[in-house]
């Protein structure tokens, strides 16, 4: 198999060096090509997305994603910044399907500023939409009839858009607790009413699955509160941006959490949900695991190679049950180290 | 001085008639007039808002709101529903600075899922835009060429939206740590990015507040870890519902958080930030700190008492040092007995 690395910048070369160590162990008959993207391409090609990197991640049978962004890109127009790269490969690869695990890890309890009986119940999954919603809709700059400037962004889903969210949401659910919270606002917005709509359509299919609505706003409370009464979530792009980032910091460091951004038929990009971190960039401390169990759910979700991805999950669980601790998790191991740590238990 | 009171369903008239004694016992000279709003409203009259409502709102010097909203509602047309009510009076009153303080009462510490160290540091004010965004642009459903059904609904802000708001934040800031937060997602909204240009035009006029940008995923994850690095947030109306929710509950109990929509000359809207919990209305369980302290912002922002809402927020933080405690809190006081405990602290 083909795996395309997609390192970025910041701490993203970094992290996905050592998935890659990882992927190595798993299978040396994997093949690895990179591509640089983000504010590395605009710097060495003028773009964030490069075509040979859009080309790599199309033939690639799959996509490992580092991290985008750095604030001395963000006066450049829209299209130049980092986040292009993402933004776009989503959408040219057809990846609507993003799924977000926030889980703690034991003996990760002291690093959630939850507190530990709250922090231990947390283990659910964020189905989130990711090629549509105000994301992608009509945007720009105007000047109103009255002289004055203005911004805006079209919200937007069609029925179709929400199914097959919808049925990626109550079949995640399936393979877990079979219940499934739909979160919108559709007490103010007409996307909303369309959303929860189509959900309740689709779960005519899913008679196992138990359906519930949430407006964000309380999701957001609910998160906070009681975070182990959810299994799955499902919803739009924007409110699973802002819910998804929430939760990962509930269930203790933002450097534990993966995520994958599916397309219909097994194409995946899987990438750490933390960011570049420009503060730490090249000084060796990023912690490693997101982007290592990033690589265990792209075997899973791209590769079919679930008993792998199980492999990993537990190698880096008994690493940190062992006491290997980046500094983000309190402890002194260098990312390297640290990958080491995980290869070790990996056997 | 003429003071509305809108109950609307559910706790409402429970919480409202407490803060009401409390205002009573502040100044026997208050005149007070009643009207239905929300799903109470409709049933009486066939429209959530009724037109001698929104008089009495008009007329009086401030208004006092409980909470509107029952799922028994949900079915009918937009217009129909309870929220109608509160958008409507928003918007009708001009109502565009929302103001949602979150801060831990002493002795609440277990009430909230933080960490008791982190929950204690969190004193922080939410300055939410309450008319504009993507709750008043134009929406609705549409069927696209493809004859698919489509909800949409358009985000935007004008500079003069983004510049009263912003003044309000910095104001804000000014009257406590002097460390504004504007949230945004510029990285991908144009609404974001004029927002975001405006605030920082409007900061050449407050040199010794401190202004900084962060992006609502973000928000909402530091929201979470250390939200005691937080002194003022400002923030447009859809994060804004999101923010500040998820800060209520990490400050302890939904029924401690009074807020304030102002518009740009004194007048006031005020209520608990909590709904209308129609499963324990009419049951007396209903903890009326919410409204109380929302009856002391009235008395702050609408009738120049800063005085007399220092007494009534000492009242309760005194009242909460004695143990008296409703169900949400975990303690047994009916919202009578709750009224009570504040009412004779008040002295
Ligand atoms: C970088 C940004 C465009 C992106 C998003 O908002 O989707 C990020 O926050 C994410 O969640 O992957
Ligand atoms: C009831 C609803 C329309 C309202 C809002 O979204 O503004 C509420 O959630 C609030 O925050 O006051």
């Amino acid at each position: 198999a083909l795996i395309a690395i997609l390192p970025g910048d910041g701490i993203g070369p970094e992290v996905t060096a050592e998935a890659r160590r990882v992927l190595e162990a798993i299978d040396p008959a994997f093949g690895f090509e990179t591509e640089p993207v983000g504010g590395a391409a605009y710097l060495e090609y003028g773009q964030p997305l490069p075509p040979q990197a859009l080309e790599l991640a199309k033939r690639a049978d799959a996509v490992l994603f580092g991290a985008v962004g750095d604030p001395q890109f963000d006066a450049l127009a829209r299209p130049f910044r980092p986040e292009a790269a993402i933004l776009g490969l989503r959408k040219e690869l057809g990846l609507f399907a993003n799924l977000r695990p926030a889980k703690l890890f034991p003996g990760l309890e002291d690093a959630s500023a939850l507190k530990r009986e709250v922090a231990e119940s947390i283990d659910l999954v964020i189905v989130r939409e990711l090629t549509g919603d105000v994301y992608f809709g009509e945007k720009g700059q105007r000047t109103t009839a009255d002289g004055e400037r203005e911004g805006y962004d079209l919200m937007s889903y069609t029925e179709g858009e929400v199914r097959r969210i919808a049925r990626v949401g109550f079949e995640t659910a399936m393979t877990r607790g079979r219940k499934l919270c739909s979160v919108d606002k559709a007490n103010v917005l007409e996307t909303s009413q369309l959303w929860r709509d189509v959900v309740i359509g689709v779960a005519a299919d899913f008679p196992e699955v138990e359906l519930t609505h949430m407006y964000v706003d309380n999701a957001a409370m609910q998160l906070v509160r009681n975070p182990g009464a959810f299994d799955v979530i499902v919803t739009g792009n924007l409110f699973g941006d802002i819910l998804s980032d929430q939760a990962s910091m509930c269930a203790g460091s933002i450097g534990m959490l993966p995520s994958a951004a599916l397309n219909g038929s097994g194409k995946g990009m899987y990438e750490p949900i933390h960011g570049s971190a420009p503060d730490i960039a090249g000084e060796a401390k990023a912690n490693p695991c997101a982007a290592i169990l990033s690589a265990a759910m792209l075997l899973r979700h791209s590769l079919g190679r679930g008993d792998d991805a199980d492999r990993i999950e537990a190698a880096v669980a008994d690493a940190l049950r062992d006491g290997a601790r980046t500094a983000d998790l309190g402890g002194s191991l260098s990312t390297g180290a640290m990958g080491d740590a995980i290869l070790s238990k990996l056997g």
